[in-house]
């Protein structure tokens, strides 16, 4: 096992982290930037070792800095967290020619994962649906006819170059389609100085679900079950619930055997997620892979009781995992919401300060991860992730009502929260069915008003 | 359902069933005394009511106070959370004539509980072991080794009308019996007036082990696995656990279904414990029942997946267990500390003022249950509990490693706490290998150096 390993990022995940050395009896260095002097994973740590001033460019993005302050403390392993150098496959090879273990896959997976269309490619290769479409473009509009014709409509075009819903275009049928494909090559030519476009099949309201897979370097790979995490705004995820709703089990089976497919196919290791879009009709397919720990990856452990960022470490180290499949047993329900710094009422605007008057929620079937205390000064420079609360309970109307009243108790002041925003979204109708899709937050947020919280301590 | 429940209690246990009551979607009333008016629970709730100034007897105890809150708040249900008046037959049968639902068993089953030889009689009665000995005082030597003989060495002789451990001699055999027979029977009279003495089994070092039941008003009684609640001092217990450890599964059973019995036969409703002595052979004995929710259901809890407090209300409503004893399965460990404003290296003295600096524990694994909140004022009067925090792992050992883990972040800053003395507890070589009995927080506290805890944000 490890002697030390360097904790190279901020915040909740920091802290995480440092919860699993600590359980693990292995000794922890927290990398900080100057902003984060005061944060609560460095005031926890036993050792702590400054990498550099905000913003994360010269700090937590700088590869020489956190490998110096690795080799300078005495680590032995490095893990990355979530976001920042999570999936450099430069970082993961530079620890690799410096001796230290990179906690997450080779920097070769890494690196082909990080190229979605490297990584579609692979998996369409290794049998996984992917969405009917060409991946080559399209340059006139007989020839979107042929394509649109063979996959099949509803299709959506979309601009190769593309990014942020321009030069993109749905087409129900034919008609729409010799209508909106030059409309779409025009949009994708004045925004981004190329008019080529593709077409792929338009899933109406899809879901996002993803596969937890866990690998080791001894050939074994587990599905830990599936998360939900259609509700996001802007491609950031806000709600994540495992098992996901109104999934048959037979999808459900399918969703693990194609991402356990996957991961063997690539010689994956360490914890990865394989992520598909779900029709209603619960055909499924694949759209990325992410070869990190996941910010909602609490709602596995919650319902599997295994400790993924501690099975990272482990797996890291060359352990064997010592489960297999038929081991793992989901039980009951579990949902989490990202309480961030943002105004939901003002476009989800950033918000920063000193946090006064904190009370977090507990009780039971609730974990909080959280990395506030009170006086402690949200800086400007990271994301706006203030705390995760995650509810579990037997059935997954329970945990909505258990996290609803954690929620109803929680209180952060000093900064504009979302607490407010989801206070409301749990009570709505349509997410208590369970109908969710993509799509939901933009539905939900044009129906509701506002949302901020009321309750004060 | 009930409309509205008054929560007849404070501090983290009328906090739980808050939390209960709104999960259920059922109205509370939090009753507190003056010096709880800024109390946690008062300002999470939706309506609370005034019962009268510190101390408990004008306000917590006071019956008269307590059924006027609840018909003037329009209460139809009464929680009586713990301690206080949780086990009173007059409070339970007072609130039957005012048609109030006393969440508890009948009044009957209270006051036959309440009663140690009520209650011991009624369980050998049902069958179920209970110490040997008599409960008939002995009055001379000569009787006393007649006794002693057929109970069999070693043998305890206690002070009929005794306590605290006055008028009470260890007999190893019979020899020693004859000497120290009569100074128990001299220093009985000494100190009570009353020189009658009886004789029991002595238990060389026995385990604390309690059977969680809960008992609906349709026949069904479930057994809830056993808790092991050895580690108290003065008969306050600091450390429980689920299961209890190094037992063998045929005890677990018999203790479960001993438990079953006894609830049965004594046609016991709601949730209640079923306390046993085991000793080292594994051989137990019925010592008492408490008829109320205890401090230590959350280890329960968390291994069952189970929410006793919600069906404590939902029972008392009338609604049928919707499972039964095949549905429970236990799921890994749980272990709780009970972190109190005491002082360890001063003999636990309580301590109290403003709660300062407040970082409570969290991550996977992790309840709190704490009414605790940055600024509040622990008032003088009441109990010095201020925290459970209660980890769950997959093995004892994880969940013990968690637990540390855990404390070693908690930061309660004001009072003088106990979270050193568990830091210190949670390592001891003895405890972390289950050899713990009743006598093992004073043997531990005998070979240990101060337990402030160091750590300090």
């Amino acid at each position: 096992m490890f002697r030390k390993i360097l904790i190279a990022n901020r915040g909740e995940i920091a802290l995480r982290v440092l919860r699993a050395c600590r359980e693990l009896g292995i000794k922890a260095v927290v990398a900080y930037s100057e902003a984060d002097r005061d944060s609560l994973p460095v005031r926890l740590s036993d050792e702590a070792v400054c990498i550099g001033p905000a913003p994360a460019g010269r700090s937590y993005n700088n590869i020489p800095a956190i490998i110096s302050a690795a080799i300078v403390t005495g680590c032995d392993a490095l893990h990355p967290g979530y976001g920042f150098l999570a999936e450099s496959p430069s970082l993961a090879e530079i620890c690799r020619e410096c001796n230290l273990t990179f906690i997450g896959p080779s920097p070769d997976v890494i690196a082909q994962m990080g190229n979605k269309a490297t990584a579609r490619a692979m998996m369409r290769k290794a049998g996984l649906p992917i969405i009917p479409g060409v991946e080559e473009p399209v340059h006139d509009t007989t020839a979107a006819r042929e394509v649109a014709k063979r996959i099949g409509y509803p299709v959506l075009i979309k601009a190769v170059a593309g990014g942020g819903g321009r030069g993109m275009r749905i087409a129900q049928d034919e008609r729409e389609l010799i209508r909106v494909f030059p409309v779409a090559q025009s949009e994708a030519q004045a925004a981004f100085g190329n008019g080529a476009v593709y077409i792929e099949r338009y899933l109406e309201e899809p879901r996002h679900v993803e596969v937890q897979v866990l690998a080791d370097h001894h050939g074994h790979v587990v599905a830990l079950g599936e998360r939900d995490c259609s509700l996001q705004r802007r491609y950031q995820k806000l709600v994540e619930e495992s098992p996901a709703p109104n999934l048959s089990n037979k999808v459900r089976e399918n969703l693990a055997k194609a991402a356990v497919k996957a991961a063997k196919a690539i010689g994956y290791t360490n914890a990865g997620t394989f992520e598909f879009l779900v029709d209603k009709d619960g055909r499924f397919y694949f759209t990325e892979a992410n070869s990190r720990i996941q910010v909602e990856h609490p709602v596995t452990e919650m319902v599997t009781g295994i400790d993924l960022v501690q099975w990272q470490i482990r797996v890291a180290a060359g352990e064997e995992l010592d489960f297999s499949q038929r081991d793992v047993r989901l039980r009951g329900h579990a949902i989490e919401v990202r309480i961030t710094a943002e105004h939901p009422d003002h476009d989800f605007q950033p918000s920063c300060g000193e946090i006064t008057g904190l009370v977090l929620p507990g009780g039971p079937g609730i974990r909080v991860d959280s990395h506030l205390y009170p006086g402690y000064v949200v800086p400007p420079y990271y994301d706006s992730l203030l705390a995760k609360v995650i509810a579990w309970a037997p059935t997954r109307d329970e945990a909505i009502t258990r996290l609803r009243r954690a929620l109803a108790e929680t209180v952060i002041g000093g900064v504009d929260t979302t607490t407010g925003f989801h206070l409301r979204l749990l009570d709505d109708p349509a997410f208590r069915a369970g109908q969710i899709s993509t799509r939901f937050v933009q539905q939900f947020l044009a129906r509701s008003g506002p949302m901020t919280a009321s309750f004060e301590l």
